[in-house]
Formats: structure tokens, C-alpha cells, sequence
């Protein structure tokens, strides 16, 4: 017998179970809406549905939308010339938050995991692909491969190279990979192997 | 114009408002919640709003109550001979967790707090007293005061004590203050004088 009200511990179930909040947060969440105005419970409720009915993905890029365009697909100043292929839709708010960029997107869906059992036809690569192939003769175009600088995200990275280098396209086709090394702001001292490694790497002329 | 769908940037602010949760958490769930099967979202949204429609304020003690009684009031193992006072309703889950309680609890609703406009007539002092008042005379009752630690915490503690003094009850009423101190696993280096004057006050025999 829980000495708390079902619907306080049912609230604090349905927080639990998003990412990084945990069973302390997700109580006093359920304690802080229940002491909130109703309109703000009633607001939120709304919106929670509101996410799953009115957000679309973009036919072009698969990053989210409220049409079938997404906004940056549908705007005229975005270079088509220069395509950043991201894992999800919300690096895309990452990367436009830097702002400056010009180009466009490609959102993958993830990356090519086979202990997940995601394998290359579960992401929009063939997708790419076809954006790839339609690049007419002598056009110069890049692609930026912007994965996570993780195993999986490398081997996605790998693996579409291999495929844009196989189409033999007549364009004039560059494919790069986000740069990798010490976020601002670290220490050498604690740094990783890996990181310190591609750091040296890396390491641009001053 | 931002480059998300609306129904996402209103979930992301919906969430933002929320204590603890930053607007980069925020944008995560919100996209995480989009992606999230509709059923949890739609659970998630009913109990957002059961929250409201269904807690009670227990009338005897203003905890969270599913009837007019809380589970804690009702049981009847539970000592009425002590009485832990806290502020709000889930300090009672935070105690409970603990386990091993026996007597009953009165949440005042918060802390005297002139800063903030909170007088003792906006808090359950008075129905505190009341609940004092009619112990009979010669009967043992201890009133425990566990706010918290704070400046506010104790002016309270201060005045309900006086208030309890002050009544000339015939029984037999022992107030207690929680203890203070050094939280387990903390360091004395670390930490803060008042906190290192109240452990060398609270100092116990061995």
C-alpha cells in the first residue's frame, strides 16, 4: 500500500520513464505540477499530443517538419550544394544554434548498429544516395559527414563514402567529417587516448 | 521564424517551465516524446490532468489524500502521540522512505518567509495548535518540527514552539527539532561554518 494518492505515483511514472530523469526528480515533478495552476498541467497534456499529431517529416531531408518541407529545405538561400548528413533531427537544432551554416541536411534515422540490429536499409542512406546521384556533371558539391564521433557513427561515416565514391558520379564530389579533437574548454590532463589522438591529428596550421 | 515545428517548440517550453529543466533537456524530451510511441504521450497527457482532479488535501493532517483522510491519518498503527511537522507534502515522502516512523505527520504548506509575503496565517500553524490543543492532560505527546535546516525553516520552528508554550496545555508536550549537521559521506574541509558549528552542538556521546 502506497501511502501517496495513484495519480501522484502515476505522474511520477510517466516522468520516470524519460531520459535522464530519475525516480527523486520525476517525484517532485509530479509534485510541482500538482501544485501548478491547472491551466499549465492542461497546456502540457495539449502539447504532448500536439507533438505526435501536427509534426511531419520532411520529404527531403526527414528532419521535422510542419509540411512536407521542412523550413530549411523550403528556404531559397540554403545552398543545395552543401549537404550535412546528421543521426536524428534534433542535431540539426544543435548545428543551426551555431548558426552561419548555409547549406542543408540529411537526417539519417540513427547509425549502422548491429548489436541494435540496425543495418544500412533501416537509415535514409539510399535516400542520400539518390539526393547524391541526381548531382549533375562538373556541379561541386559537399558532403559533410556529421555522425557522432562514435564507433557506430564512424562506421556510418565509412560506409556512405564508400557508397557515394561507388556511384562514379561525374560531379565534382567532396565528403568530409566534422572535425574531431578537445572540446573547448578541457584538459589535456584528463583527455582520453582516442580524443588526444585525433586531437594530434587534427591540428590545423596557426 | 524558427526552424521547428511549432507543436515541438511549445512541448520544448511547456517542459522548460518546469523546475530542474533546462532549455536543452527540454528540447530533448520534446523530441524524444515525438518519437515515443502515441500511447505514452496520451498517457502521459491523462495523467497530467488525473493529478489535478484526483489528489486531495488531507483535512487533518493537509498532506496528499485520495479521500479526506490520507493513508498515513487513517492507518490506525500509526501513533497520533507524535507529530512531525514538515513544509510541504512531499518532505512526508522523503521521510516515509526512510521507514521506521511510527507517529503521524501536519504539513504546514511551507516556512514564514516575509521576503515572500508567507505569514504564519498563510500556513497550517493555527490547525497545528488546534491539533495540540485538544491532547488531554497528563498524556505524553512529542511534536517533532523537521523543516528544513534554513533561516526560514527555524524562524518557524521558533515561532510554533512559542505558540505550543504558550497554550499552557496540561499535557505533557515535548518539541523536538530535527538534527543538523554533516550530511553522511560529506567532508569536514568542505564544509560551511553554521553547518560545522550545528554538528559540534549536535555532537552525541558514544
Amino acid at each position: 500500500m502506497s501511502i501517496l494518492p495513484k495519480a501522484i505515483t502515476d505522474l511520477t511514472n510517466s516522468f520516470e520513464r524519460l531520459p535522464g530523469i530519475g525516480p527523486k526528480s520525476a517525484n517532485r515533478l509530479a509534485f510541482y505540477l500538482m501544485n501548478a495552476p491547472r491551466t499549465f498541467g492542461e497546456e502540457m497534456a495539449r502539447n504532448l499530443l500536439r507533438v505526435k499529431d501536427e509534426v511531419k517529416i520532411c520529404q527531403k531531408c526527414f528532419g521535422v517538419a510542419e509540411k512536407d518541407r521542412c523550413e530549411i529545405c523550403s528556404d531559397e538561400k540554403r545552398s543545395e550544394k552543401i549537404i550535412c548528413v546528421v543521426e536524428r533531427a534534433i542535431d540539426v537544432v544543435a548545428l543551426e544554434k551555431v548558426g552561419g551554416y548555409k547549406g542543408v541536411y540529411h537526417v539519417l534515422g540513427g547509425v549502422i548498429n548491429p548489436l541494435d540490429h540496425v543495418g544500412p536499409e533501416e537509415l535514409k542512406i539510399e535516400e542520400l544516395i539518390n539526393r547524391v546521384e541526381v548531382i549533375k556533371k562538373g556541379e561541386k558539391v559537399e558532403i559533410i559527414l556529421a555522425m557522432n564521433p562514435t564507433m557506430e557513427g564512424e562506421a556510418t561515416a565509412l560506409y556512405i563514402k564508400k557508397k557515394i565514391e561507388n556511384l562514379n558520379s561525374k560531379a565534382e564530389i567532396k565528403i568530409t567529417r566534422i572535425g574531431s579533437g578537445l572540446p573547448i574548454g578541457a584538459d589535456l590532463e584528463f583527455a582520453d587516448q582516442i580524443t588526444l589522438s585525433r586531437a594530434m591529428d587534427g591540428r590545423r596550421e596557426l
